[in-house]
């Protein structure tokens, strides 16, 4: 459980992979005070088994609330994350190639039902976890993306109609994973019960070739710290 | 069915909700030469039945698919179309407030959805049959609004990030509802074939009374023609 401030109680709808990035943008959110409404999405992920840590999360960093909506997005597809072909192994994570585990328009729409609950809570703020430096790539990750999102939310609801500016707050833009992995050691986010890896094997074990367990291995070997999940 | 004059055949998403605008939307994507991947959304409306008329609507102007998709909206809630208090009868439609049966964020969240459709299909257009003049005031069916998702559109997804411009395409904007209906009989859709009402009666029998039944009974009026479901 992170120091929380409380300098504020202001509301926040916070977007919960149950991933490490995921987790330490919650771990902001709180620590600035916020009262945090987490939202995961069951959404046909290979590796579902993240939402299991979403829930884990969500409960140590003391989320007012976790609401896990179900939105199957497998008949749209276009994504090895929804099953369509395999997960790569051990790609060039400097490629420049959008890889095959994007899935289409994600963020969009996962900000989309953010923003309609933030309009039910009365919430203003909406926070991701995206970062566009240790990342495959994915163009929603974008800050002239989350951006243009945040234009669009203070048109689309009755909250923006009646003069709430919408905010998209993504605490860990431009950081890289070893800082994301030190800011949530300084918050005090227990790492283990995050989940990253995209094609877990039996156990759960993360496979450690995918671009996500590389990804986080990048950061804590950076940190300079053991991963607990290894 | 529609005279189609082939001029193309880019590919579009419609939103289909199986009412009259979206049917006519529908009609005028057919009419200039789309290929049409109507969307429809099970999303917990208490009007359900509107499915059933889309996938006649989408049948008759012969749409190449129509994707119905589950996305149960009422965990977020906020809206009387999401079983949350009654439906309002014969209220002022032209009063400036925005009434219950707004869904926070609903074209957001949908046209999101399409986008993601767009991308696996390689569509570049997505067709939604918002209109500002005969509406419930709903503020995400402003033109400001439509242009704001364009440009995030635009920079959401992989295809876009390879150059593609995503267009929104709102063919009923400025329209009211004698020159949809109008539109409708020109483009020959069987307009027996949509449902509006929000509330409907055993019967199933329209209720004559909600917002949406009361802004069709306009458009059939102002017409001069009679409703063929009435």
């Amino acid at each position: 459980m992170p120091v929380v401030t409380e300098q504020d109680n202001r509301k926040a709808v916070v977007l919960l992979s149950g991933g490490l990035d995921s987790a330490v943008s919650l771990a902001k959110a709180r620590h600035d005070g916020r009262q945090c409404f987490a939202l995961t999405f069951r959404y046909g992920q290979r590796h579902a088994i993240e939402i299991e840590a979403a829930s884990r999360v969500a409960k140590a960093l003391a989320a007012h609330r976790h609401l896990v909506m179900d939105l199957d997005l497998r008949p749209i597809g276009g994504s090895s994350l929804l099953g369509q072909g395999e997960v790569p192994r051990g790609r060039d994570l400097d490629a420049k190639e959008i890889p095959s585990t994007y899935v289409p328009a994600r963020n969009t729409i996962f900000l989309s039902l953010a923003l309609g609950w933030a309009e039910v809570l009365g919430a203003d703020e909406i926070w991701i976890g995206v970062n566009e430096v240790d990342t495959s790539g994915y163009p929603d990750t974008r800050p002239e993306f989350i951006a243009a999102f945040e234009e669009t939310a203070s048109l689309a609801t009755r909250r923006a109609a009646e003069g709430h500016r919408i905010k998209i707050v993504a605490p860990l833009q431009g950081l890289d994973k070893t800082a994301i992995v030190r800011l949530g050691m300084r918050l005090g986010v227990d790492l283990s019960l995050t989940w990253s890896c995209y094609n877990p094997l039996p156990g759960p074990i993360p496979c450690r070739e995918c671009d996500s367990c590389r990804l986080r291995a990048r950061g804590f070997d950076g940190a300079g710290v053991r991963d607990p999940l290894i």
